[in-house]
């Protein structure tokens, strides 16, 4: 387990210089991903923090190995050169700043990489409290990568 | 594992009559997942397809995790009443007969779900020809739903 999760943070790391298919593609998928992951976050974060009366032990680990999944495929790939500017489902948020802060960039893609998959292991045999505390983790994981490279949407 | 797939079509399945949020979300979260889905697919049709010679097994078995943990999320609770028609990141394919099919569509899911979990089991641990025949029959669970309820997008 230690050794595909080694991998997996590997894989996803040493594919941030990489790229995946046309700019437009590229971000367009990327898209896909994060609001896929926010739809499973979501369930999460309703049935472990906002209504934990709702609380499905199988719902939660499912949405924890969606987000794990994902997080371990790649993602890298899907930031090559020029994706900071484009039109994929909708105008990008990557700020600009992502290709000059690369060593930040890979930071916290293993930050958030590791915590998927640690947070995957607890949805599956922690208690809700330490469930809920690993999500918490999770979270930061994805708001520190937003702070620092994601336009903010204006609403 | 067994037990695990069986709960995961049956969490796929049961959750068709239910729903996820205005008809828009529920649009665009599914495109997403299939959207994702789809980079997945391509990334494995060519390692064990079309360029044999590129066929890396760790990230084969990472695109087939991909697909099995979105087929096992509860895609069925985006498919609401009301979604054949609207908007998601762009207007929906799925065809009206979809309601009115819903045993059959249920019998689709079903099997999609089945052969998405069996072949990350065959990704992992099967031959290069086993995992390519698998993929075939993968491939093939996605065409039987795109044939009877998807709208054949113009290009």
């Amino acid at each position: 387990m230690k050794l595909k999760l080694a991998l997996a943070i590997l894989l996803s790391t040493t594919t941030l210089v990489a790229s995946a298919g046309p700019i437009e593609d590229q971000i367009k998928t990327r898209q896909s991903a994060y609001s896929f992951m926010g739809w499973n976050s979501a369930k999460i974060k309703a049935q472990v923090a906002d209504k934990p009366e709702t609380y499905n032990k199988e719902q939660v680990i499912t949405a924890a190995n969606v987000i794990a999944a994902i997080a371990n495929s790649g993602l890298g790939s899907l930031y090559g050169p020029g994706t900071d500017q484009g039109i994929g489902w909708k105008k990008t948020a990557l700020k600009p700043e992502f290709f000059e802060k690369q060593d930040e960039a890979k930071k916290l893609a293993t930050d958030f990489n590791r915590e998927a998959n640690e947070f995957a292991k607890v949805a599956a045999t922690g208690s809700v409290t330490e469930i809920k505390d690993k999500f918490g983790k999770l979270s930061e994981s994805c708001k520190s990568c937003h702070q620092s490279f994601r336009i903010r949407e204006q609403h």
